[in-house]
């Protein structure tokens, strides 16, 4: 087994911290237990902190209060980076009006129909409305008839020649300690299939999100990247994507990455985390 | 344009025709025109011949069913060939007891169930059964609810070590002139990615049935493989698959592949039928 | 650890045995220790036996003298159930007269070359006859530069609409202990990418290769897969294609898969052997 | 045919051009005729510009060499940015001592080794220095002996549990009108799948390149994505990547894709320009 490193030890050694969502602060029962001494001692040490996360099913006003509802205070919507600011920002850089259909709840949606576009769930075009459709996006996997919608969104995509943007890159995501559910990312890897045409994704292990964090932090302060640590508990998207950024990476053992079978996961994908740690959680008496 | 071939013509050379179903004989609106009169044409020149279907969506009997109620009743259940029965054949030859859970509607099922086998819908499957489940068994993409069912499927096939096998390689299939509905197929790709494991698929352009047809025959006569023709309009499932087994193929241009295009897909994807014809259609004054 | 199965006990519930090659009967150093006493076993026991290979590197009769030069006299050219056969057979149903162009020895190319079609190396291609070239062949990773005559075949499979086929499906082999070599099929999955068109491919676990071996004892005699078992060392070509075609399977764990991570192996993948031996052996005392 | 639009009337609407280099400025046969005017045209209005390219062979002052060698003397190193700059900056970031083996020529190599990085060719590699190599960098596919040392590569790679970082990500280049050669992207690619492991690939379209030309402008001055448009011959890098990253894009007919398969490609790949051109030459009359 590679050694496992302190993880207090580590954030010790860089100005901003990086954490994923799932699987380092929370999981499918709630918050880490111990997750908030961690933030405790990142304010104590005035330590910088972003949540960069591949969940585009809420906006980042909504995705912290679900923290606050939990008890951890810390995660302010500022502290936030979503897939789901990336669409954004390629709708308003690139769809000028127009209507956007999307796959997703209404929450995922409003958020991005703050912009001003139109947006329509994909249940709603029909032969009216389907030559101003301008894009189709993949938000979340709930909040549609997967059979009725999905049918409906690979005939749009046929029959226009419009982007498709998939603002979660995940195929699945746990949902109890053994089970997984599909992901809108799934459900896209298959519409990609049978429609034949590209789709634009945004999220980890891609860049842009990475980009759009480090961007965010230079418009108030000078930084570098050697100052970053990226933490998180999958290989292919959060430590692939923070070593490819040029970022320090943690693996965490408290998600989907397990203590067995850590040794195993990053010598068959050839992924390789600077450091691993039990989990992101700062033992009170450590400081 | 390449050379069009006269279909009459090329019947005449070869002693048994397989015919793809969808796009071939019929089409979303019902028989294609005329197409009796090539059943007439071969009843009268003695010829055998064979539908070689990915359609597992029912049984022979149903299948043929459907066509006599068109007003075609040349087609018998004994000259059928889908991918439901290298199904039932993997099931009988492989599964030992236990339960089979499925995708699809009653009657796909049904089919499989005469084998002894005990089947059940996938949405039946809970925790005092999913030990006995020793095969799934993807085989239309009516009959269940998307979202529940295919998150039940990821889950029972993450848990359980057991074969899941795929009666239908189509991804979409279509239903209007201009509309697509995705198949089963496509379902079972994304649920291969998602779940990770490797799935069993039987259909075109698989040699599997092409062997099970070659077979058939060979029971009750001697057969070369150079007397056999496959007729289909898809390049990459009836094409590919007859070229591979080693017969000679003609492609329609009655479904899938239309008149402006073929000559660039031929070119594109490096598959190229021994024929081109408009249509599998005799016409009556030529015979 | 799955219960290990002995291999003595297996063969005898079977009629007909079905070996792969390499890491099954030998490896980089020679034949499998013991392994003679199998055949010596199989024969005292009246059984049949075919080896089923993607090796297309020779003709069976000089696969059968390698073997018998190293003191294997049991496996004779009829024994021999090749990838290069179902070529062979390929290129004499669908490919009638002009130039086969190919990738490997000229070994490999005579056995090919004795259909009647002339047959060149790849390198020999050049504007005076490329359009009096049928097909291009990919038989073995020897024989020819590379850069060269990689580059050459991408330039003639994108300016001529002719089928290539592949020989091999294996994407390495291994040529010491701990290390591997790139096989034919490897560079052309490279190629099916680069040129962009869809190539043949002939081996396990296709099921046309399983389905040559099992026509072939069907001319002498009745037989049912039932009566078959397949043996191989490699569990996405020998297993998944021996499942796939309806034959029980034996995996031995004296090539590809090593005993400390078949466990692993089958549950990842999803592709279960019927039966897990340490290897062919059938040991003296045991007979 | 999509409306041809005029490539001077673009250029006056953006601050910034990114250029493609193979396609659009040059081609196999030297520069592209007239491509000298538009750069005087961008220098008269005081325009900025960037080549971006996906070549990793040689250093910017090498291409920058190159181009004067030409007679276009408006391209200087300080206006390149290549996917071998982003393959520097990772191992300036991600590589601490050891030896970085590379596949291509010396020159591709000089340019990282400036780093301080102990460079070799894979060639070099044996059991007496396997242990200390830290990266395996895919620059050119000139100036190694495929065989033998792709070979060595897949060995590599399999023993060490270290970064596989490729520097291009085409897997082809054209050479002549008709005839391509594969690049050492394609040779990546296959070698991806043989060793089974996840490489680190620089170069459109994955945005970090466009990033890094984005990152470069604002050192020095205020820019928005909206001030830049990105001139590219490949809808699947250029177009696609600029899109992605949030730019206008503008598609030429003067390299991978001609006039007369302009509408098709678009329409199958779903990857839209924002506008067409015939090339990137602004005529003299024009201005």
């Amino acid at each position: 087994m590679k050694r496992i490193d302190n993880f207090k030890t580590i954030i010790d050694k860089y100005d901003v911290i990086f954490f994923d969502a799932f699987g380092v602060l929370k999981n499918y029962e709630g918050l880490v237990p111990g997750i908030g001494k961690t933030f405790d001692y990142l304010k104590e040490q005035n330590k910088e902190y972003y949540i960069v996360t591949n969940d585009a099913s809420r906006s980042p006003a909504q995705l912290a209060d679900s923290y606050h509802k939990k008890g951890l205070h810390a995660i302010t919507p500022d502290r936030i980076i979503s897939s789901g600011m990336l669409t954004k920002e390629y709708l308003d850089l690139k769809v000028e009006g127009g209507i956007v259909a999307y796959l997703g709840t209404e929450d995922s949606a409003h958020y991005i129909e703050s912009l001003g576009l139109h947006t329509i769930p994909i249940s709603q075009v029909n032969s009216t409305n389907i030559d101003k459709i301008n894009a189709v996006i993949f938000l979340d996997d709930e909040g549609f008839d997967w059979r009725n919608d999905l049918n409906i969104a690979v005939n749009v995509l046929r029959r226009r020649t419009i982007p498709a943007i998939v603002a979660n890159t995940d195929n699945a995501y746990p949902v109890t300690v053994s089970e997984v559910s599909i992901a809108i990312g799934g459900l896209a890897t298959m519409m990609e299939i049978v429609v034949g045409k590209k789709f634009i994704r945004f999220g980890k292990p891609d860049s842009q999100i990475f980009m759009f964090a480090y961007d965010l932090i230079r418009d108030y302060r000078p930084i570098s990247k050697k100052d970053i640590v990226m933490v998180g508990d999958t290989l292919h998207t959060d430590i692939l994507g923070g070593n490819k950024f040029g970022l320090d990476t943690v693996l965490v053992l408290s998600g989907n990455t397990l203590a067995h079978e850590v040794d195993n996961r990053i010598t068959t994908t050839g992924i390789v985390p600077t450091y691993i740690c039990e989990s992101a959680v700062v033992e009170k008496d450590m400081f």
